[in-house]
């Protein structure tokens, strides 16, 4: 049996892609404990491209898979190609391209307009179906309640944040978490941390994303 | 005195820009020992910009510091800014971002045709000057001669590699170096480590990185 981990990208840079300090800490990680794994992202266009000096919108276009490849020296696959019975695990760093280019919450934080893309959902719904664990990291918990359904458990870090609120008026279940902690769904076997959603350093993510990494080994 | 260390960066993606698993990893242990850290380069146009999937050059430009802020969420300066005597220390994550934006090794790798460019230039000259720590990851050590002067010792990693051939003839002294290693330069307090001119995994380039990172520390 396959034991490679899926890890998801949504562009390359906290604030139109993925966020590099996790996506890097996820890989490092799994590296450090000996498990292979594969990065995937949607070929699709991003939803804009952020000058992160300024944060303000750049008049480009950009690619998610093709920016998403700069954070793994190119091994990214087209995650349409990607068969969920070829993998042990999934993880999503964070990052606002999980918001933006993975689903829609950046853009309709309403559960009655949000969706999640249909990548990231075909392949996500089919792991939860076949019990594999599933690591959500910083926003990417937003996604939980589309799609594992009512009563999934997840943390996006403090309690009355928006993205907090949005995920118990999708039907899930938020828990306040530290910076350095995780929350464990077991029954859907999901494993979030807050990471940049509370962070004010990439030590505190990398002990949330060290401590995700190692819960989601455990149970594949 | 101020113990904050200069990372020098040089786009974000290792075709064209940083290395984005060194980058990252040279600010997780500066940041886990405590240290603080500022990410700069140069505002400059990038070399070129590369598809990371392909390797074909895209018909676009960027810019250096502004591709760069993607690696540190947007908290970079100016090189051009930087005075060397707020800082402690420089390091230089490698990709090829080093050698086609910080100097022209890529496209002019004959010590008679090689530069350094003007910002990073006088940055780490001046560093240099003041006998403070400087780390050179991965290709970034072909820079060392022109900045250091004749008998400046570093390692890219193999004897045999043409960059290693291209240190000793600008007057460096090259030194074989295996992955996890580092190579110590006493005398001008230059610390190299081969990262990604020979590491296979993130795990390998992380060993060396660390123990460039503590060098430095220890010598601030």
């Amino acid at each position: 049996m396959s034991k490679k981990v899926a890890v998801v990208l949504s562009g390359c840079g906290v604030y139109d892609g993925a966020e590099i300090y996790e996506a890097t800490l996820v890989q490092l990680r799994l590296d450090e404990a000996g498990v292979e794994f594969q990065c995937m992202a949607p070929n699709t266009e991003q939803m804009h491209v952020v000058n992160h000096l300024t944060g303000k919108d750049m008049p480009e276009k950009r690619n998610v898979m093709v920016e998403a490849g700069r954070l793994c020296r190119g091994k990214i696959i087209d995650m349409a190609t990607a068969n969920p019975n070829d993998y042990a695990a999934v993880i999503f760093p964070g990052g606002f391209g999980a918001a933006k280019n993975l689903c829609n919450f950046a853009t309709a934080p309403n559960p009655n307009d949000f969706r999640v893309f249909a990548e990231p959902a075909r392949f996500t719904k089919a792991m939860h179906a076949q019990k594999k664990p599933i690591g959500l990291i910083c926003i990417a918990p937003v996604m939980a309640p589309a799609l594992f359904g009512d009563g999934a458990i997840c943390t996006i870090g403090n309690d009355d944040d928006p993205a907090a609120n949005f995920i118990r008026a999708s039907g899930g279940i938020h828990k306040a978490c530290a910076v350095d902690g995780i929350v464990i769904d077991e029954a859907n076997k999901v494993i979030s941390t807050p990471a940049y959603m509370l962070a004010t350093r990439i030590s505190e993510a990398s002990a949330g994303i060290t401590k995700l990494v190692n819960e989601v080994i455990k149970r594949m």
